[in-house]
């Protein structure tokens, strides 16, 4: 059951509601008879579900949370559907998690924000504010910063002179941005940073200089921005970050780094500047990417690889020196066996 | 001596006094008669104190700085008593640097906050604000906050709908919390990021699907959070941090992770989602932690070691991929035998 | 062409003040005669520069960009002159990054700031500000805070009492900072957290207790601190970064480190407590430094290593555990031989 305190109350919903949505078939480990006009009431995880909530087994390490769930129902693969335990009601597809969040969109729609402009927020005369924009208490709207229709501004946050903000595009609280325009649909989480400097220093006769960074960052549409993370503006070139990338918290992308569109980048990983990331890349958490290199398009990176130098389109690294996946699962090995014999 | 404009006058205290407070033994290198009401102003490093500090030794590295000191007095084991200086008093301990806090407190008691509302704080009506609060400026407190006795809520800080914080606890500037409840005198540092989305997305047809984070993060008492800190709430089961426990800077906590009681995380560890970390284990900085493991009591983990499986209660890991301690130590010689015999 | 939503329109600049702005000697492909009267508007990246903007070649990776490139003139060393397109004036110099960071300042000369204390920052009447000081909506100044002149304070941004700040110092928006003493000429990105308690946790018959830090963060002149980052202040001894250090994004600092002067830490970087950093040391990303050890003057850390010990003056060392970089190639060479032999 979700917090009434934080989230609302979902309307019950029709099981055949539920399997139409999904495209989930709907059985039973006995194979009786299955009323479609049941309800429900909510989603819940395997071991928290009641008779009344929906649940899903995407993992296989869950399948005895799963053998033993009292959920009423349950997405799941049909290769698992034979230890459901009895009366359970089965959604059988071949994506389980997918149609849980189907589902759990379906009780949870998203609703439109409150359109109110916060009397303590702080809005330059030459912002262009959209229709239906929301800006939360202590906001700071510099001179010239476009807000698109439905946009919304949280609480605290600092949107300097300039910066431009698609439709529909939510940013959390304590933000800061600069020298950045921004897509439609995106979601910036609270404490991101985007548009610094970037870290670009020549080494002088007279010390260290700073090299004045001219560039900025692009973020296209439906992009999603994880808490903490920073992006640097380009140094002369832009930083981009594509359409449907997600980023997770922490992660820190360097100036004039190009990121595809649907990459993954899992929390507290680092790109270095000037590297570029192929569509579909999926980085694991702690990766670190060496400056001036291109990840091919739908390659995989392990956790906590550093990545030295290009990967090929769909390949798939780990290491530290990365290397092909295979090479680095045989490597543990012989390591092992030569610690093996050393003992 | 500490700086008077960060830190208030310490009182004189009797070295009488500090003896009973920590049980330690006083002795004199020269065996000669101690002066129990002797006073001292403060405490020190070794390398800093005077003959009115009172300093400790406690890492063996530092035992040229103690043999050297001009502190008054000092903390330090029995085993190293024989290279203290001429005329330094000793205070004699197995445990020196619990004993150097405690005299520490002893010198700093904590002080009541000044129970102020600042007038530019933002305080929804709905919100329930205990005894003895203060709130800072800037500071956003949603509707249906709950704020209990004796809590303080830094400057700028904003605390979303329905939160509940528990009798004095502190949360520092600039925070942002949403879906979060927190027990008694817990400190949350500067900079900490609570309670927001999760990163769950479901490979789609069409995609990337945002999975909808239904749960929250509950944090037990007597917790300490380090600023820049990143904790998502939960998918549907909450993310948990029990009592006790320690989370240091710029560490990333995932959706349905759950922290038991009295554990050490150090600076820019991260913690895949719905992964178990029992009570009394500590991690090192830099650490990863897989998803969906299990991580077993009192279990000891490396700095930067990369954890891709469960660890047993009370075992020693490190190395990426992590393995039981000695194995990795044997492992580093193995290699460098190894690389010795290939130059 | 950079943004002018961000940045101003520079003026134009005849080739002959580049060239002698810079030292460097020009010279074209073919040898032709050279119009030292020629004006060019801006400095551009050698894949987006045309005729009327300058270029540079530094990393010999974009020396087929060099080729192609449609610059009017470009920096670059005379090694590689031979490459250069028909047409493009070449600036010669044996330092084409700084040579071109100067050519920058050049076009965008560092403008002074609106000194504007905004009417809805929070001043504290104990505070004592400087001439020519600016300071952005929200920001909090709390007791007996000093600014020098010409400081500039972001908005949102949190200075706890006592800070002392120096003339020309720049702190971005939504940083908390407190029990801090900073020099002139400082830059310290947005969402900066400094002086915060270091983690120090004594472990007591009666769990945990925390250990009162009592130093300070002291910042020397010229310093850059990129976002993100955090530094505790000192437990007893205090928290220092000499003159002329550069630290980038996401970077930890613990209690009682001191890091030298001229020294470079790339982003994501971990310094646990009481270690010390010589000066001109350069550190690579997602580096650790365990505690208590010493990094000898101008050594070089690469990229991800893990340091576990002292590292000797002006040594390269990488790995994790880190070793001299010649020992650690070496080693990456044995293993995957290893992995040959085994496979």
């Amino acid at each position: 059951m979700v917090d009434s305190r934080f989230f609302p109350i979902a309307a019950p919903v029709e099981l055949q509601a539920i399997a139409s949505l999904t495209g989930a078939v709907l059985s039973t480990p006995a194979g009786g008879a299955i009323d479609k006009t049941l309800t429900f009431n909510n989603v819940a995880a395997l071991d928290k579900a009641g008779g009344k909530d929906i649940s899903f087994l995407d993992n296989v390490k869950y399948i005895d949370l799963f053998a033993s769930s009292k959920a009423g129902a349950c997405f799941v693969r049909q290769k698992f559907a034979a230890r459901a335990p009895e009366g359970m009601i089965l959604l059988v597809t071949d994506t389980p998690y997918y149609a849980y969040a189907l589902a759990t969109h379906h009780f949870y729609p998203e609703t439109a924000i409150a359109a109110v402009i916060s009397p303590s927020a702080h809005v330059a005369k030459s912002a262009t504010i959209g229709k239906n924009v929301r800006i939360d208490a202590g906001a700071v709207i510099g001179e010239k910063v476009v807000l698109g229709d439905g946009s919304w501004i949280g609480a605290n946050t600092v949107i300097d002179h300039g910066v431009e903000i698609g439709s529909n595009t939510r940013i959390g609280a304590l933000c800061a941005l600069s020298h950045t325009l921004i897509g439609n649909r995106v979601i910036i989480h609270r404490g991101v940073h985007i548009g610094q400097d970037g870290f670009g220093f020549a080494p002088s006769p007279v010390g260290i200089l700073k090299v004045p960074q001219m560039g900025r960052v692009i973020i296209g549409d439906d992009v999603e921005i994880g808490s903490g993370t920073c992006i640097d503006r380009g140094a002369g070139p832009d930083t981009i970050i594509g359409n449907f990338s997600k980023i997770d918290n922490l992660v820190q992308i360097a100036h004039n780094v190009q990121i595809g569109k649907y990459v993954i980048i899992a929390a507290q990983c680092g790109i270095a500047g000037s590297t570029h990331v192929g569509d579909g890349v999926m980085i694991g958490g702690q990766v670190g990417l060496a400056g001036h290199i291109h990840i091919g398009t739908k390659a995989k990176v392990a956790a906590q690889s550093g990545v030295m130098n290009d990967i090929p389109v769909g390949e798939s690294y780990g290491g530290s020196p990365a290397m092909p996946i295979k090479d680095w699962h045989r490597q543990t090995v012989a390591i092992a066996k030569l610690n093996k014999k050393e003992s």
